[in-house]
């Protein structure tokens, strides 16, 4: 299969890249290079260094034997997408050219705007340049589990049948989106919704747990083929930025009570989950909604269980809750459905203290990179609007 | 009352403005003069010749004793927005400053992605700059009864309650737009509904029907006070596009079987329950929405009325069914609510006819205007991406 992921050089598509061309998929990536740049913009790096592009793709020729497809290239930029989709005719095209941070989206009105105009442009454009030029390929987009909220009630894949005053219907689940950056993401699962309506396009929709861990596969890859691990509050996921707090004898820092409560996966796992959508394509016109994660947690459990796990490396942390920057709900019913990759063969993996260990193990060596740039460790970011810092967790007590 | 209206230029913005100052509200407008270059871009013009908006002013002035407070500028320019709150202070908003037509954002990828950024960027700039500036203002945004669709079950007023295997919750009503444009306000409402959890704004979110008619009061206004009245198909509502034929004697061109059913509303009834919103303000953190609408009709019905309106004036007209351009379904159930504005003290205008008569009776002095452009008088942009009109339509039979 022709395949075409637009964020090929971030955190899940760099891997995906080389997850897809190892089952005998042609691949293609487009990148704009933003990630990197937001990353820089938050003061923070990569825990695990990345090669620079040109290097990245030198290296995975030297793996696969030819270079992968690349365009450098802004999703926003409409004839340019048209342009990378008329040179690569691909069969499915994998969009994971979003800006995917919550807090990034919450620093101030500017930034709102370039996330909701970055994510709901990008994904238009690659809609219509789809639709006029392949108009058979199957595009895959990710979503998150966060366009939903935290409902009352439990969370099917997508759709939902319900009776209303005696009359009965199958409609959209209501989303109640927490940031901006996540409603940019319901405004994208919308258009895509019509987009198959119009235009017969067909779509899988992942509305994606929080993704973490460094390895795409059981073996660490060769360094120039290694993805990023960020661990700044705005693009370092939870148990991410917790190991990266743990390599340095940083406190872990849950928010509040730590009881909200979110559907998590392994790096491995959403690999695994993404080739299988693309393997498995819905009908033309079909807009198709997986809710993929392997687990739901609680926030303070994941800690305790990062802990937990430090302690068996001998590091010795602490967890100290911080008052939660997000207005979200403290405890609250979650059960999304998530059947729907499972009937198509996805193998959880089930034992995620063992995934939490590669991780602390792949980030000793660079316990000095992450502690040059600690300050980031903590949030500041506020959906109050206030952006401060709790100044005494800066200076992490150094680790044993 | 201090009230700025965005898009103050445009069919609603500029009677309600007059609407408000004869109320005794103090109002200020800021437009960006976009609607008369999107008529224009379609080929058309207002039927009733409308002034310059420096004209239109000095009338405003002749009659109210003062000008209106002014701004030209574009909500997409957040800075821009801030000024204008900064020196208003306004106690309310009502945002109309939008792009309002399906067809045009149907044109292309091109037209799309500029109606989705002027529309949710513009709304945004204002949802920010009212949290940053007078967070207590109240926000009056026109939304549109299409955000829901057609769906199988009642329509609520923005919310429902719902049981799903067993539990309850209070959910946002599910949307199924039914055009770029209309998704765009589907992105709108749901930032005004997020604004309101995360920075306790107030807002009232308008899901208007279709609005038709001339006049915002009895009597017709003076010349340099009127308001536009539209017939191209982008910038055209239905029963203005039909008295508009009706005065040419081209034939009234409902789409398709013409059994889809939509809430209508007189000029006169949006300018009373925009008023009505304004004048009774929900509470600070409440974002409540309206369903505003008159009554439902079929378009078929509605062609039939204005034939017979027409007949008693003299005008023998036709009327000849073309292919639905939309993506739409023929027949369907449709019973909205819309109690709120009614419980407010909102007092429809029942006589529908007699509307209709007005309509035709102010538009006959500019037959010979409309008769200039009749070539926009049948659609040509078509949801499924082919873009061309009937040709034995194009020529009018003259009207006896």
């Amino acid at each position: 299969m022709r395949i075409l992921i637009a964020g090929a050089d971030g955190y899940l598509g760099w891997p995906l890249l080389q997850h897809l061309a190892a089952r005998g998929h042609e691949v293609a990536g487009v990148d704009n290079g933003a990630r990197r740049r937001w990353v820089a913009e938050m003061g923070s790096v990569s825990a695990i260094p990345i090669a620079e592009p040109a290097e990245r793709r030198a290296a995975f020729a030297d793996r696969f034997g030819a270079p992968p497809a690349w365009w450098d290239g802004d999703l926003r930029d409409i004839e340019r997408v048209r342009a990378v989709v008329r040179e690569w005719e691909p069969d499915a095209v994998v969009h994971l050219g979003e800006c995917p941070s919550a807090p990034y989206s919450m620093i101030d009105a500017e930034h709102a705007i370039a996330v909701q105009v970055n994510n709901v442009v990008g994904t238009f454009s690659l809609l219509a340049a789809m639709h006029e030029i392949r108009p058979d390929a199957h595009l895959v987009k990710l979503g998150t589990m966060g366009e939903y909220g935290t409902p009352n009630i439990d969370i099917p894949e997508g759709f939902f049948e319900i009776e209303y005053r005696g009359r009965t219907d199958t409609l959209p689940f209501p989303r109640q989106a927490g940031s901006w950056y996540h409603w940019s993401k319901v405004h994208g699962s919308n258009n895509i919704m019509f987009a198959c309506r119009i235009w017969g396009l067909r779509a899988t929709d992942v509305m994606q747990g929080v993704v973490f861990g460094t390895r795409p596969g059981d073996e660490p890859p060769p360094p120039a083929l290694r993805t990023r691990l960020d661990f700044d509050e705005a693009f370092g996921t939870a148990i991410n930025r917790f190991c990266c707090q743990a390599v340095v004898g940083h406190p872990l820092t849950p928010f509040g009570e730590g009881h909200q409560r979110r559907g998590f996966l392994a790096l491995r796992d959403s690999m695994q989950c993404l080739t299988l959508a693309l393997e498995h394509p819905p009908a033309a016109g079909e807009y198709r909604v997986f809710n993929q994660f392997q687990e739901v947690y609680g926030l303070a459990e994941l800690a305790a269980m990062v802990q937990r796990v430090s302690g068996e490396l001998g590091m010795d942390v602490e967890v100290c809750p911080v008052e939660n920057p997000r207005l979200e709900a403290a405890s609250h019913h979650y059960a999304p459905d998530h059947q729907r990759l499972l009937d198509l063969g996805y193998m959880p993996t089930t034992d995620i203290e063992a995934e939490m260990r590669l991780v602390l193990e792949d980030l000793l060596p660079y316990r000095e990179r992450i502690e040059a740039h600690a300050d980031v460790l903590v949030p500041g970011v506020r959906w109050d609007g206030r952006r401060e810092r709790v100044p005494w967790l800066r200076a992490p007590a150094r680790v044993r």
